[in-house]
């Protein structure tokens, strides 16, 4: 088992990657112009879900959950709009 | 505000959404075989994110956060997958 002292910060590395993952992800299509490969249906539920993540995170005034869904609904929301210019 | 009693049900929609929002794209890959757009770097990073959230839920005993990133881990697995194969 994990010491106890470590799991706090287990969920803020994972926070933390979860979040800023998706700027690979969208400089890729700043750069290359190129969304063929990327499902708008996925895209679009995950801006969704990640908005729901922000009221729920709103709800109980928790603010990693407010910091990181909104830095995540940004790019996410980056991503869907280079997907609807670039087809 | 939202009424207290609906927050709970924010949460679980939230991850619902989060966490199956990336069948269609897994899916779409299957079918067309292109992942040219796909980031790698971006999806390899969310996987070992999502990693991380398990570990943290395992940690917690958080049964929610266990399913839906096991779920999670699958789907993105198998695009981090197919990326892989289909460059």
């Amino acid at each position: 088992m994990l010491p106890q002292t470590l799991v706090p910060y287990i969920g803020l590395t994972a926070a933390f990657v979860t979040t800023f993952c998706w700027l690979p992800q969208a400089l890729r299509i700043i750069r290359t112009r190129d969304t063929r490969a990327i499902s708008l249906p996925a895209y679009a539920a995950f801006s969704c879900g990640i908005a729901l993540w922000l009221v729920y995170g709103i709800s109980l005034g928790d603010l990693p959950l407010i910091l990181s869904n909104t830095v995540s609904l940004c790019l996410q929301l980056t991503i869907v709009g280079l997907k609807i210019r670039y087809g």
